[in-house]
C-alpha cells in the first residue's frame, strides 16, 4: 500500500470538509493518512455529510485499511473547536496548520509514508501563529533543507513548468536568461519521467507576442529562450521552441507536448485554471480541478491548486476533486519513483 | 436582409472552401454576397463538396435569395486559376485578396451592404501583390480614414479587448497608462452596447501576478489599471479591477464579465484560443472559432481568428466554424447598430 499523508489544512477553511469528502472514495492501492485534530476532522466529517468513523492513531504502522474509517495522527490535541469559526484567520487555525505539515514533513524524511498532500493554508493566520513562510513551498524546502525546488501545475494532461513566478513582469522580464531557462525545461523534462512519461516532449513559450515573430516584436526568444532549447536538446532533451504562447496550450491539450514551460506566472496559470476552476453565475466556484507539484524536494509533495475559500467554509458545498487528483499524483508519483 | 459581404481571402488557402462550407448553412435574415473571383469560387465549392451554384452579379440589388445560391461579386477576373497553387505565397492570390477587401470596404462606405466579415489573407503575397498593409485591420483603417480603432476578440460569451497587442512585452509595459487603460475600458464598454448587452459589465486584468498583491509584485496596477477603472466607474461605465488574469477569464466564462480588457497580446489570446482552437495527435487543426471584431470603423467589420492554413488548403478539411460565427456576430452588430 501506498502511505499517503494528508495535512487537513487550515481549520477556518474548507481543508476538513473536502478531505471528509475526498476520503469517502476508494484510492486504489493507497492509505490516506490525515494529520490534524480530532474535533476539526470530525466536524469536516459532520459539514460533508459523510459516513466515516476516526481511527485515531500515534503510528503509521497502526493505520487500519478500511472503507468507512479515516486515519488520523493528531498534532494539536488543545486545539479549542469551540473557539473555531469558518472563515476566520485565526492564530490556533494557523497553529494547527504549521504543525500538520511539520508531522507530514517529518513522516516522509522517515520513509514513514510515501509521499505527501497538502490541503490549503492561510497565510495571514500562519504567520499569526508565528511561522515566517509565504507558503508551503518554502516551508517544505526549509524542513527539507533543499535549495533548488520547482513548481509544476497540472490538470489532466496539460503541464505547465515556470521560468518566473512571483516576481512582477519587469523582474521576470530580466530573469528570463538561458540559464534559467534551461534549468526550468530540465525540471520540466524530469517531472514527466516521475510522472511516468517515456521520452517526454517539452514545449518552450515565447516571452512576446507571437513568441517574437524573429526578432519584431522583442528579442528574448532569440537571444536566451531559442539557445535555452538548443543547449536541452544537446542534452538529449526533446525540446520544441521558442512556440507563441497563444497556440501552445491548444497543442498541449491535443498531447503534442507533455508539459509546457512558461516564462511567466499568468502565462501558466491562465490556461490552467481556465480548464480547471469554474464559477456559477453567483460567483461561486463549482469546480477546481488541477494540483501543484513540488519537485526538487527530497521527499513527494503534491498541493491542491486552490485556496482555503473561507467564504464557503463550513457549509458543506465545497468541492474535493482538486483534492482527490493530489492523492492519484501523489500515488502516480510514488509508482514512478526513481524513474528519474 | 441584411446584406454581409464576404471576402474570399488569399485564395493559395483555405478561403474559398471555408467560404462554400459557411454558405452550405442558412443564416436567418442574412444575404450573404462573396466578394472574390469566379474560378477560385467555383474550386472552393468542388474542394467543400458543396451542393452550390454560383449567382455572378454586378450589383447587390441582383443578389438572390436561395439557399442552394451563392452570390458572388467578382474583382479580379484574370485571375488565373491553372496557375492557383494551394499552399503557396503567389503574387496574383495577395493581389485577388486585396481587391476583394477594397471592394468589400467600398460596398460598405456606400451603404450597399451592412456589414463586412473577412477570410484570412497572407501577409507575403499581399506584399507581393503590392498591398503595403501589415494586415487587414491596417487596410480597414486607411481605406476608411479611421485612426482611432481596437480589436475584441470574441468566443460565445468571452470576449476581450487589447490595451497593447502586436508589440514585445517590454513596450507593452510602458504603454500600460491610465490613458490607454481607459480608452480600452471605452472601448470594451462601447462594444458590449453594439453586440446587444445592456449595461455591461466590464472586467480589468492586472499585468502582473495577482494583480500585484498590492503593489508586492509591481506597481502598473496602483499606478496606472486601478485609476483607469476609477475614472471609468466615474464615466458611468461598470468597470471592476484591476482583477488577477489567472481567474478573470474563469469569471467572465460564469457571466461576471461581458468583456475583458487586457494588458498585452498573450493575455487575451491565451484564453480565447485554448477555448475556440483544437487539434488532433497529428498536430492538425479540428475547430477554430472565435472572431476578430474591429470596433472604431465608420463600416462594421468581423473577421474569422485564424490564418490562412497553407498546410490545410485545398484538402477539403478545413473547418468553417469561425466564418460561420463571424457571419453571426455581423448580424448581430447590424442589428445593434445606434445601441451606443
Amino acid at each position: 500500500m501506498i502511505k499517503i499523508a494528508i495535512t487537513i489544512g487550515d481549520p477556518s477553511g474548507i481543508g476538513s470538509e473536502i478531505t471528509a469528502k475526498a476520503l469517502s472514495k476508494k484510492f486504489d492501492g493507497v492509505l490516506p493518512i490525515v494529520i490534524g485534530n480530532y474535533d476539526v476532522l470530525a466536524d469536516g466529517i459532520r459539514i460533508a455529510k459523510a459516513d466515516l468513523k476516526i481511527n485515531k492513531i500515534d503510528n503509521v504502522d497502526d493505520a487500519v485499511c478500511d472503507e468507512k474509517t479515516i486515519n488520523l495522527i493528531e498534532v494539536f490535541e488543545d486545539f479549542d473547536i469551540k473557539k473555531l469559526e469558518y472563515g476566520k484567520v485565526q492564530k490556533q487555525s494557523g497553529m494547527l496548520a504549521g504543525k500538520a505539515i511539520e508531522k507530514a514533513i517529518k513522516l516522509a524524511l522517515d520513509n514513514e509514508v510515501d509521499a505527501t498532500v497538502t490541503a490549503p493554508i492561510n497565510k495571514e493566520s500562519f504567520k499569526l501563529a508565528g511561522y515566517p513562510y509565504p507558503g508551503h513551498t518554502e516551508m517544505f524546502a526549509k524542513l527539507t533543507n533543499t535549495k533548488d525546488y520547482s513548481m509544476i501545475l497540472a490538470h489532466g494532461n496539460l503541464r505547465v513548468a515556470h521560468v518566473t513566478t512571483h516576481v512582477s513582469m519587469k523582474k521576470a522580464i530580466e530573469l528570463i536568461t538561458k540559464e534559467n531557462v534551461l534549468k526550468t525545461i530540465k525540471v520540466a523534462h524530469h517531472a514527466c519521467l516521475s510522472l511516468g512519461i517515456k521520452s517526454p516532449k517539452i514545449g518552450v513559450c515565447g516571452l512576446n507576442a507571437h513568441a517574437g515573430e524573429n526578432g519584431l516584436f522583442g528579442d528574448e526568444e532569440i537571444k536566451y529562450i531559442n539557445p535555452a532549447v538548443e543547449q536541452a536538446k544537446l542534452e538529449g532533451i526533446n525540446a520544441f521552441g521558442a512556440i507563441s504562447a497563444d497556440t501552445i496550450f491548444s497543442k498541449a491539450l491535443a498531447k503534442m507536448y507533455d508539459c509546457v514551460v512558461v516564462m511567466y506566472h499568468d502565462q501558466g496559470h491562465i490556461p490552467i485554471k481556465q480548464m480547471g476552476f469554474t464559477l456559477n453565475e453567483k460567483g461561486e466556484w463549482t469546480e477546481v480541478k488541477g494540483v501543484n507539484i513540488t519537485f526538487g524536494l527530497p521527499i513527494i509533495r503534491v498541493s491542491v491548486d486552490h485556496g482555503t475559500a473561507f467564504g464557503k467554509a463550513g457549509k458543506g458545498t465545497a468541492n474535493d476533486n482538486s483534492l482527490i487528483n493530489a492523492i492519484e499524483v501523489a500515488s502516480v508519483l510514488v509508482k514512478n519513483k526513481g524513474a528519474c
